[in-house]
Parts: structure tokens; C-alpha cells; sequence
């Protein structure tokens, strides 16, 4: 077994969730890369030794935040021959030009995906599939907390106020959330997606930004009247050639792929003439999900990524699964109907979550919605169903998939 | 300049296109591979030979679709240590296992983006950024025929035949679009996904599957009544340590991140404890967005993809955009009012586009949506409604994002 030492700098939300994860899917990153990942040393505010940690690791991932040190650490990192992965916003929107030219010059691998979007791929996707499409517009939902504070307000009808009480009850906002819902965040992860979708140098002050702060529950209602959404949305554009990139609340129609995003999710939308459109999204923050992301860059930077699948697993393939109906019998319009069908469904364990019945003289529509169950189960019902004397029409049914997400 | 020769086999849509993208994005691929693409040869089915435009060709992109000859002409070209490029599911489907063990052992790489779910980059977020996650379950839209038809039955209220007929019409059917509408395209390409999420070997004939022939406008007005939509799903997932694919039609709760996807576009959501859900769609079909998931492929395996961006435009920033406004004026409810507000913003060149008015006892609100125009523009019209003596609050201006979408 051959092991790849894992430095890590910064043991906060994220830095303990990355170091749960490396012992957890330690076996699956062997198999990927051959190699047996361990964390060779972890850099605290109170404990470790940078220079230490560094000697003793294959590879350093910065999840300190913050510039300095950190800045400081990538550096020296890189000028040792260490590839790093970061999910450090701030670091990049400020200092990625300086830390992507010693990348290069020193022939090693800076990985970011964590630091926008979470674990949303859209670093991954602008930097490989897009490396030479020509983008025209980019748009993010780049902040969970905004997102979930707006969703909030639409679904409830809160204040701004109550919706971050929420937001802050249930860990989406922080303490002190300003950076969040004064758009700063958002235009600083808006500054490095613009930086790669558009080959072009992009400085956090050329990112105009507006918070959420002053939104009331009245535009938000109002919004709801003329079917719109509201968002802090982040735009960067190509203009008569040159380039816009902004954050500001907006308003969004109900076809735009981003209206549907909701709660504390992130999502962003690439526009380029020869793809029309890919829209990517996912859970904006967390320190699973963030971990997540981290150890994707990690594994990435261990081995080039295969083109082929191996194959390392070997499932037996599943007959028969559970799943909820949808069923729709056209059915003579008399009594002891209904009773039959349920008898019927019942005696083979099929349980009705909901019934629609519509007169059409002397027949009937019976609409009914079923819990899940064995679908073989299912099945026997319906073809008993089929039968029963009182049928008008074949039965149909089609599946419902039962989970509500948000 | 250096040249990278590649041979292409097919010149149907999706070949032509790919030729033609090949020409136009030719000095992007070269900025970022430092290599000039170049076709080299085309094989179509009445000129070229294989073996020549092979001998000539640093790597082949195989867009003839179809089991063989494309499988016999994809051994050969691995087995002369060329890289190949495939948009073929069919192939992958049939033949997956073979050719990537092939791929492996000539160490070249074989790489599908474009076989499933077009220019939405599944295929790599599944084989680098969750390369070592443990999936539990993913649910595909991945046939955009079959989501046209549906989207446009729910829409317009049309049977399955008009919407078809509908469908061919705009080009998004093909004149016998049987493979699409009983669901074994699909279930082709769930196979694909099944694989790779699942580490596991996926034949065709272990995937149930199921079209959308027999749904009914009725099914469709129901599904509206009960708030579902209805959509061609494809799902894999993990039960009782078995591994289930299928592809059914299937009721979506409003809510489900797949629900809202409409139009000839593909979906897929993949579901991770470590990840919740990450969510990816875009057009799945078109010459030009297959072409452009063709393209990102063979610069992947021109060269290793870069961590680091290279600046290699510099963009002017744009500070002055045009954008279109939400407007809420709380105003005494007097004559005069409106007209007043109105000739402030037409003196700036903006035009309304609608106005709601509440009264509220002794003052009003007046909200509006206006048609796009320079910012600057409207903000010093914003100034001027500012000062007017009927002012009762300061003005609120929220961006509203015009396009719709599908």
C-alpha cells in the first residue's frame, strides 16, 4: 500500500469534515488512484508547524481562509513542488493572478472547485468541457444564505429580518452574515467564475455588488403577483466587447433556469452560442458538501482523471423496487365502486394516498395516488383491477416519484 | 504551428457540425493546447478509407452511430495507439466493457461525453468530481424527444399524436421516432450513467424500460390538477445492496429539481450522502451542442486539463449595462400622479412595460416593470422621482432578468 500524504492547514467546519471524509473514503480513493490518502499533518491556529507539515505531505489543501496567511502557505507550498487545493474565495479573487502564474511556472496543480459554488462542478466544467468555447453570459446564484433569506420571504411571507433569524437558527447565515447579504461574497466568487469563463483579468473593484438588505416582504409579494422570482444574481457578460460583471438582486421569469433554485442551494447558468445553455447547481455551502469538493480536486491533482471506467464494484441487478402509482380508471358510475378497487388494492398491501373521482354521466373517472409499494404487488392488483366487471376502459397507471426536495 | 490531426468517421449532423466547429474554434484550441486542430480525413459512407485517414490522424472521433462498423473501427484505431473520441451510446451501451478494457491496455484514452445527455457534462462530473463519492441514487431526463412531447402536452393540452407530429416538425423527432418515444434510448443511456456511477457492469437488457406511446392529454390534465409533471425518467440507484435501472414515465413533485426542466432539454440530479445533490442540465441533442461536447473531449485528450487559467483576452470591464426594472413608489393617491412619474422616466428614454396600482387609504402604491435601458439612465430618472412632492417613501428599484427560457 502506498500512501499520499494530505497537509492540511485550517481544522474549522470544512477542515474537519475534509479529514472525516479522507478516512472514510479512503479505500474508494485507492481503488480511483492507486494511491491511499492520509492526512500528514493539520495546521490549527493553536498547533502545528507550517514548514513541518509541508515536509511531511505529497500535497497541501488551504482551508484556512482568509489572505494572509494563507496566501503565504500556497506560496511557499508551490515554490516547494506541492500541488494545492483551496477553497479559499477570498485568496483567489485577490491574489489569483500572482498564485496561478507561480502555479504554472512551478509545474504544479492549484485546485479550486470548493472555493464558488460548493460542490457544484462549475470550475471543473468552465476550465475542461468550456476550455475554448466562446462564453457570451454567465449567471450565478453564488450565495446559499441570500438564497435561502429570499426563498424564505417568498415561501412565508417574512421580513428580511425574520428570514435571517431563520437563516441564522438553522446554520445557513452567520453571526455576523454582512459579507453574505451585503453581496460581497457573491462578487468575489462572481470575479474568478468571470476570470475563467473569459480569459480576462478581472479585480474584485471592477465587480459592481448589491446586497439583499433593503428587500421587503411587500417586493417579494409583489414579485409573486407578476409570477416572478427574486435572487441575488451575479451576471458577468460580454458587452461591444467588453465585460460587465455584477451582482444585484433580480427578479427572475418562472422559465429561467435559475427561477426554480431555492433555499440554500447555488446554481449557475453558461450561455455560449454553440452550447445554448448547460445550467449546473447544488448545495452552496456545508462543510460535508464543501469536503466534498475538496477531496474531488485532491484525487485530481493525485492522477490525471481516466477517460474509462473500471469496474470495481459488481451489484446484483434489482428486479423488483418500490414505487408510488398513479392511477386512472374510467369506471361505470355506480355504487360500490370505490370499495371494490380499495379491496382490491388493499389485498395486496397497496395503501391510496389521495382520490380524484370526476362524473361523465353514466361512467366515472377514479384518479387515485398510491403509496409506494412492491411494484410486482402493484401489479397483480392492477390486473385484478383490469378484470373487475365494472371497468370501462384498461386501467392506467403511470409512477410517481415521491421525494420533495428544498 | 503545430498541428493535431483529427480523423473524423460519420459527417452526418453532428459530424458536419463538429467539422465546421473544429474550423471556427481552431486559435481557442490552440491557445489552450498549444496544438492546431485540424480535420485530417472524413469517412463517410460512400468516400474515404479508414486505414488512411487512421495513418494520418493523431486521433479519431467516431460520429457514424450505429454497433458496426463503428466498433470494429474504434478497436482498430486504439489498437494503433490513437486516441478516440465517441458520441456513440449504442456502441458504449453494447460494447462498453470491451473497448474501455481495450483503452486501458493500449493506454489511450476513449472518451463519451457527447453519448449521453449532449453538451450537460455528466459524464466527467461523474468520472472526476465524484470519481471516489459513493453515489446512492441519480435520476436522469435524458432523452430530449421524449421531454419535448411531454413539456408540450402539458403546455398546449395536446394528445401524444399532435405533439409528436409537433415535434418532428421543429426537427426534435426523427420521421420514425420509435427508439426515442418507447424509451430505449433512454434506457441505452441510463446503462451508460448506471455504469460509471456505480462502478458496476450494466447491460442493456438489465434496464426495464418504458415510453410515453400511451400517455393521454387526460394523464397530463390530471397530473396539472394534482400539481405533478410529468416526465421520461431514467433512475439507478442502489437497494439492499443491488443495483436498480430503469426508465419509466413518472410524476415529479413541483419541488424536484427535474420537475422544472422543460423543452428538448436532458437533466440529470445525482445523489451522494457526502454531496446531497448536484444537478445538471442543458440541450440534449442539436449538431451544434453535441459537436461542442465532441470538441471538449478531444481537448481533454490533446492534454492533461489545466488547474491554472492562462489570461488570454483582456476585456475592458463595462460599467454601464442596460437592464430592465422592477419600480415600487409608495405616492399620495392624487391626479396626476402617474403622469407625473411617467414623464420623469420618459424624459430618460424608459419605457414602461406594466403598472400595478394599489390604493391604501390616502396614499397609493404604484409599481411598475420597465423595458430595459442604461442604468444610468434610469437612476437619474430614479433621482428625479426621488424629489417629487408626492413622494411618501424613497423609491425601491429591484433588476428584473428578461429572458425566458425553453
Amino acid at each position: 500500500m502506498t500512501s499520499f500524504r494530505v497537509g492540511l492547514l485550517g481544522h474549522g467546519t470544512v477542515g474537519a469534515a475534509f479529514a472525516g471524509l479522507v478516512v472514510e473514503r479512503a479505500g474508494d480513493v485507492e481503488r480511483v488512484t492507486g494511491l491511499r490518502p492520509e492526512i500528514s499533518g493539520v495546521l490549527t491556529r493553536s498547533r502545528g508547524d507550517f514548514r513541518e507539515i509541508l515536509e511531511a505531505s505529497d500535497l497541501i489543501v488551504e482551508l484556512m481562509g482568509g489572505r494572509d496567511p494563507a496566501r503565504q502557505y500556497v506560496i511557499e507550498a508551490m515554490r516547494a513542488g506541492r500541488h494545492v487545493v483551496t477553497a479559499n474565495k477570498q485568496l483567489l479573487a485577490h491574489h489569483g493572478e500572482e498564485l496561478w502564474a507561480l502555479a504554472r511556472e512551478r509545474e504544479v496543480q492549484l485546485r479550486f472547485e470548493a472555493a464558488v459554488a460548493g460542490v457544484v462542478p462549475v470550475i471543473r466544467v468552465l476550465q475542461e468541457s468550456l476550455s475554448a468555447a466562446h462564453v457570451e453570459r454567465l449567471h450565478g446564484i453564488v450565495n446559499g444564505t441570500t438564497n435561502f433569506i429570499l426563498s424564505e420571504m417568498a415561501r412565508t411571507g417574512a421580513s428580511y429580518a425574520d428570514a435571517l433569524a431563520e437563516a441564522q437558527r438553522l446554520g445557513y447565515a452567520e453571526a455576523d452574515p454582512s459579507e453574505d447579504v451585503d453581496g460581497m461574497d457573491a462578487a468575489a466568487k462572481m470575479a474568478i467564475l468571470a476570470r475563467l469563463a473569459f480569459n480576462t483579468p478581472v479585480s474584485l473593484g471592477q465587480v459592481r455588488y448589491e446586497g439583499i438588505e433593503r428587500i421587503t416582504a411587500d417586493d417579494v409579494a409583489y414579485a409573486r403577483e407578476l409570477g416572478l422570482a427574486l435572487k441575488l444574481i451575479g451576471t458577468a457578460e460580454r458587452i461591444d466587447g467588453g465585460l460587465s460583471v455584477r451582482v444585484h438582486p433580480a427578479f427572475l421569469y418562472p422559465g429561467h433556469p435559475l427561477a426554480s433554485v431555492s433555499g440554500p442551494f447555488n446554481a449557475v447558468t453558461v450561455e455560449s452560442p454553440a452550447i445554448t445553455e448547460i445550467t449546473m447547481s447544488g448545495p452552496g455551502a456545508g462543510g460535508p458538501q464543501t469536503a466534498s469538493a475538496v477531496l474531488g480536486d485532491v484525487i485530481s491533482a493525485m492522477i490525471p482523471p481516466a477517460s474509462t471506467p473500471e469496474v470495481t464494484e459488481d451489484l446484483p441487478i434489482v428486479a423488483d423496487v418500490e414505487s408510488a402509482f398513479y392511477l386512472h380508471l374510467e369506471v361505470a358510475d355506480r355504487p360500490g365502486v370505490l370499495a371494490a378497487v380499495a379491496t382490491v388494492l388493499g389485498d395486496q398491501g397497496v395503501s391510496v394516498k389521495s382520490v380524484l373521482q370526476h362524473g361523465l354521466g353514466t361512467s366515472a373517472r377514479l384518479v387515485m395516488v398510491l403509496h409506494p409499494v412492491l411494484e410486482t404487488r402493484f401489479f397483480a392488483a392492477l390486473a385484478r383491477i383490469a378484470e373487475l366487471d365494472f371497468m370501462r376502459a384498461a386501467p392506467r397507471a403511470i409512477r410517481v416519484i415521491e421525494e420533495e426536495f428544498t
